[in-house]
């Protein structure tokens, strides 16, 4: 689509509605996914592995089986026999099977040996108790770099895909290498090069809402599923797949959901109930503990990382490099490419190359958790421009203005951008007053860049009308930031109604076609741009009744302020005709009209974000406090722009959490240590600032309204702007997440010596 | 549509597989009306009129407010005073919401006056023995021909339309007429004239499942209602203008449905439910008891008819002319129009005249109840054909084979049949086995042909395929005789993909267009179509992925047994390319493939049936015994021979219950007598004979497989063929309906003298 096909002067988008949710969700009305029952319903519970890594030699479910309230007992012979094992991210239905209830062995601490379902919660917890697994314990490994070594137990042979080179562990499953020019010859033209390694911890999404869900699958393969969930068509495809139905006849419905934030993009629990279901012949509901949550449900990767930059005196880079080494649990899926690709992508590079690992361990699958990868790597390149500004004397906005990235250069990962906001984030961040605020004793200040690609995927939407003249949309991406007030504005937009005229609903499997999960920042681009599409189907309709009831061409009537209008030769001939006009006969002059789109939009168009940190440490505890906080973000255009702010202040607020206490704990026995939200620490509000945030708007010409997503890229400068800010603050460079208290005592210890 | 569009040959139609929602049903998985609940939700009663006809003078409900059990009372002040009073059936809502709750005067027996919500069912009935109503007691009027009596008391002035001629009563408030030729002078041609009258008393649709509902309506205007309906659009936009909400803010969900047969094609309870909702700002369920069905819901018009018919010694009709007064209840509706039109309609003649006129009285708001109007006018009509062959000497089908119209005639209420199959029904019956079998002493068989226009109207279909080639097809008319079953047949046949393969799922009105009521026998031809329309669209999208993939043009791939095959100049060039083969790569060709369509198709076909009736009286008791009975219609195509036959069979059913016992009996204070099924007698199966079948198939030019509906026709002849078998076992004619025991006896000792 061409810029000039965009719209640029509006009447709803840009304002800050309600959201038509708001008083569902402020009333306790709104339905999580723990919110429903059914009659006859019984509860589910999940036996799961106390070791890292396990033969299962035996599972004896006898005793389970014979206690009264128990009604099904479930391993994995109760899911299909039919996926198929492929090596790498390909085999993607195998390798959630396996880790939703495992075969032959159990891979990490919490991994799904067997369920049981029961007449109440309790006894269906307490029945566990009565299963016996005979494990046959193995040599396991949880850390990223000792997973690769020689020695390290071996996950699953066979695991690797195509793209690794001979002679790595056959722990390494994916390998990716990018870039371009001559690296060496770029460090050889370098005033000044550093060279450092960095390593992140595993961290968990943190979704106020434990995974739940209701399913009920009957001897004749039709069955429904109440799930909280990103995306409730994968979830159908993956349950079909899994209990070998088929796709169709599972009905799933999403539930609104309490944060997902990438995690939820899979399933769990869910085939566990439908199996469950199945067995027993009632709905089984099962819902996680915060332990199980912990445990089993996918936290990020942890990240072993090597960067090396070198520059001129005068602040321009001559070469890049970086090796990123993802850990993704006992799974093909840890996005080491996607750190890679991401790392050196704000800037304009003529020297260039990235290396991933997509790097196997006995822990949990890893699952997105907001633009997946990029935030650690991120880390690791903006630490050591950081290092690179302080040894040179240079101003690190300067700096990253100097290379950024523009319109048409060529990006690290390989293609040329289109019009990108990268150098107005940078700008906006150069005159802004937090930049230029004095800082005070012990306060250190951080800079840092992020980029992100954003995602289009498959989007269905349709949109009916009423004879009334509202209107009903029907999309379905589940509503995780607004999404529903951004549709109803774009809806509005086009059809020029109110918005409090629309309903926007997030349909079910069963009442629109596929929908990709809501994931990739996509939502408010892709559905977005299929709601401006169906909606101006049903514009073209509307029109079409107007013309026939003028008795003038089609293409004579033009949409204008939500009548229908006569124009070209015809203009001024007949009064405007309201849309609730022309539906007021809509039966009579044709039918019901309604409006339609389907496709995979592939124009998402890449967003660039710039954060300043303040950052104060207390030497006495390590304790860091974050004092100032500004996030700057290209959003291509804000629909409702509180809900872009929104997205904005909640990467950083969970940047903060990632950056300086967030980790998963495991011992020696490769068990999780902290398991609870008492032992694994995430921000509460009492440990955050105001972040303040500046909404750029470079129009992304992919999108007909210019949207660019906005939730994924807040979450990639948190880390090494704040480490920027504490390394400034304590003076000694942190190259290791998260800086807890006990880290920063340890390095300002270093420091001295 | 031509014929030549129409296919002849088919794979999946025409079978008779098993229903999709079987296992549900008979497992009691299904979810009806009143099978869901909500947290926090409250129990709705209504208050009723004790008296037939009564000013409201005062309600005093503030001893019920008091209740500690008691969270709202509603009253008509709670409901839109928005909604404009019209004369005549255009003032729909008006008469809903009039019809709903009571304003000025109560008008019925049942009239609801008042509603409480309260913590339990227990309670809110309890409450309503709080609420204090002073009524001023007004003349009442319950029979047909003493309400159009110029002393009848007045139900409501101004209610009569622009088509009552001057100087009637104002109780009749629609007058029809229609008819062509000059019927004095056919009169004049006869040999024999006969004329007599005719009554019939109101019946109820008896459907098993009692209206229910769960409603939710919140401060901002959204509401959710689930309720048993056969059309949730409508109950959504009447319930949306009765709360003075938007149309799209209020979601309605239809349950599976326990019958309706025309009685749920309007809402009762469903706009009390949420009135108190929104009071009580809790979700209200309210579930009727039977006797609140029979009070106060809709059953069918009671009738006055008188039938003059003249005919030639040859058996040919020379003229004939019907009067046909119906009582509707205290509203505009009884359908004396339709019971005018159709009493002919089977007959070519060259004069004929009919009136049908539309009166009110004290009863209950008449509703449809399968073929509106048609049987009581056929039970008059064929009534007096029988007594003209009686008295001539002539055989009753050969008679009306004779007067039978056919492909090309002008119908007696105006327009000129297409392809229809009267004539085929009545040689079916003249070769049928049960038409020449012996009868017994005491039995009698009677005869009679019915006709139904059968209806179009609004529709909406899609369907989405899945990645493994199944698919998902939402119609929005509730499944009220096996039309999921029919619409998977249909799609399948199109799409060329297994049965099974396809889930029918009726969407809500949130999440499809707009789509007419479950009425009119428009399913399976209605929502037929437009699955047949969607789903070529769906092939259409199909065969373009395919032209796309083998680089040839779209209108070169034709569509074979569930493949994309290359015709044409390229026919032979790429192996055909199954369905779930397109499907499975659809994301990355252009996104999710899914079909649409809406319209209001206008070509639903009339539709004829003819009935043998064997029936057997017992001179002792009266009590009447159906000993045989054969249903021989016109299904233009049966789609699923199995729940034809049961529309059939049904229809049998239900008419013997009609002609033979069922009545609304109204005391002299005008209160309904007998609103219990202990009081009026439906049959059980004891009552019934075996009922055969036999399916006529001459398409319907309108549909592409020539489906005619069946749901409504099978209702018409049964009063008509019953009274006939009755009257030539009884050797009396029997005027009047029921022919209950003491008519019989009083019949029969007429007869004797």
């Amino acid at each position: 689509m061409a810029l000039d096909d965009q719209k640029s002067v509006f009447k709803f988008v840009g304002t800050r509605p309600d959201r038509p949710d708001g008083l569902d969700k402020v009333t306790g009305r709104a339905k999580f996914g723990a919110d429903v029952s059914a009659a006859g319903m019984l509860h589910g519970a999940i036996l799961r592995s106390p070791h890292a890594h396990a033969r299962i030699v035996k599972i004896d479910a006898s005793k389970a089986q014979a206690h009264p309230d128990v009604k099904a007992v479930v391993t994995r012979a109760d899911f299909s026999d039919k996926v198929p094992f492929k090596p790498g991210l390909a085999g993607e239905f195998w390798n959630v099977l396996e880790n939703v209830m495992a075969g032959d062995k159990a891979l990490y601490d919490g991994h799904a040996v067997a369920a049981v379902a029961a007449t109440s919660a309790l006894a269906a917890r307490d029945a566990l108790k009565l299963i016996e697994v005979d494990y046959e314990v193995l040599p396991h490994v949880t850390d990223v770099d000792k997973a690769m070594a020689a020695d390290a137990p071996v996950i699953r042979e066979g695991a690797a895909d195509y793209s690794v080179p001979e002679g790595l562990h056959p722990n390494v499953v994916r390998y990716h290498e990018s870039g371009h020019g001559d690296v060496e010859a770029g460090f050889g033209e370098a005033d000044l090069v550093v060279e450092d390694s960095f390593t992140t911890e595993a961290t968990h999404q943190g979704y106020i809402e434990p995974h739940a869900c209701l399913a009920q699958l009957g001897a004749d393969g039709k069955g429904e599923l109440w799930c909280t969930t990103q995306g409730h068509w994968i979830a159908q495809k993956t349950c079909a797949a899994l209990l070998g139905i088929e796709t169709a006849q599972l009905r799933v419905t999403a539930s609104e959901i309490g944060g997902g934030f990438g995690g939820k993009t899979t399933v769990f629990i869910e085939p566990v109930a439908l199996a469950l279901s199945r067995k027993a012949n009632r709905p089984v509901k099962i819902v996680m503990s915060r332990s199980e949550v912990f445990r089993a449900t996918g936290p990020t990767s942890s990240a072993s990382m090597d960067v090396k930059i070198g520059m001129k005196k005068d602040g321009s880079i001559t070469a890049a490099q970086g090796i990123f080494r993802l850990q993704g649990g006992a799974f093909p899926g840890a996005p080491g490419d996607m750190t890679a690709m991401c790392a050196f992508a704000p800037y304009n590079l003529t020297n260039v190359r990235q290396v991933g690992y997509d790097v196997m361990a006995n822990r949990p699958k890893q699952a997105a958790y907001r633009a997946p990868g990029a935030p650690m790597g991120a880390f690791a390149v903006e630490s050591v421009l950081d290092e690179l500004c302080n040894q040179l004397g240079l101003d690190p906005v300067e700096v990253r203005l100097k290379n950024a990235a523009h319109d048409g250069s060529k990006a690290s990962y390989g293609p040329t951008y289109d019009q990108i906001g990268l150098v107005k984030t940078l700008e906006e961040a150069k005159a802004h007053p937090h930049y230029a605020a004095p800082l005070k004793p012990g306060q250190g200040r951080g800079i840092s860049c992020g980029f992100w690609f954003n995602h289009g995927g498959e989007t269905s939407v349709s949109l009916a009308l009423s004879e009334d003249g509202s209107a009903q949309l029907m999309v379905g991406t589940p509503d995780i930031g607004g999404s529903r007030a951004s549709m109803a504005l774009m809806a509005a937009e086009v059809l020029g109604i109110p918005y409090e005229n629309i309903r926007v609903t997030v349909a079910d499997t069963a009442t629109l076609g596929y929908n990709d999960v809501s994931h990739g920042s996509r939502v408010t681009y892709a559905s977005g741009l299929a709601t401006i599409k169906a909606a101006r189907h049903a514009v073209e309709r509307l029109c079409a009744r107007a013309a026939a009831k003028w008795g003038i061409p089609e293409d004579a009537v033009k949409w204008e302020d939500g009548c229908a209008v006569p124009s070209g030769p015809n203009a001024g001939d007949f009064d405007p005709l309201p849309l609730a006009d022309i539906t007021a006969n809509m039966g009579a002059t044709g039918g019901p009209i309604s409006g339609h789109f389907e496709a995979t939009p592939e124009g998402a168009g890449v967003s660039f974000g710039t954060h300043i940190v303040d950052a104060e440490v207390d030497p006495e505890t390590g304790k860091t406090a974050i004092t100032r906080y500004t996030v700057i973000q290209d959003a291509g255009k804000a629909i409702h722009p509180a809900y872009v702010e929104g997205q904005y202040q909640g990467g950083a607020a969970q940047g903060i959490g990632w950056a300086l206490n967030e980790e998963y704990i495991y011992g020696e026995d490769g068990r999780l240590q902290n398991s609870i939200f008492l032992d694994y620490r995430i921000p509460v509000a009492s440990d955050l600032p105001m972040i303040d945030t500046v909404i750029v708007e470079v129009p992304n010409p992919g999108h007909p309204f210019g949207v660019r997503g906005v939730g994924e890229t807040g979450i990639v400068p948190p880390l090494a702007a704040i480490a920027n800010a504490v390394s400034n603050a304590a003076g000694v460079r942190m190259r290791d997440l998260p800086m807890s208290p006990p880290r920063i005592l340890a390095a300002l210890k270093a420091r001295d010596g």
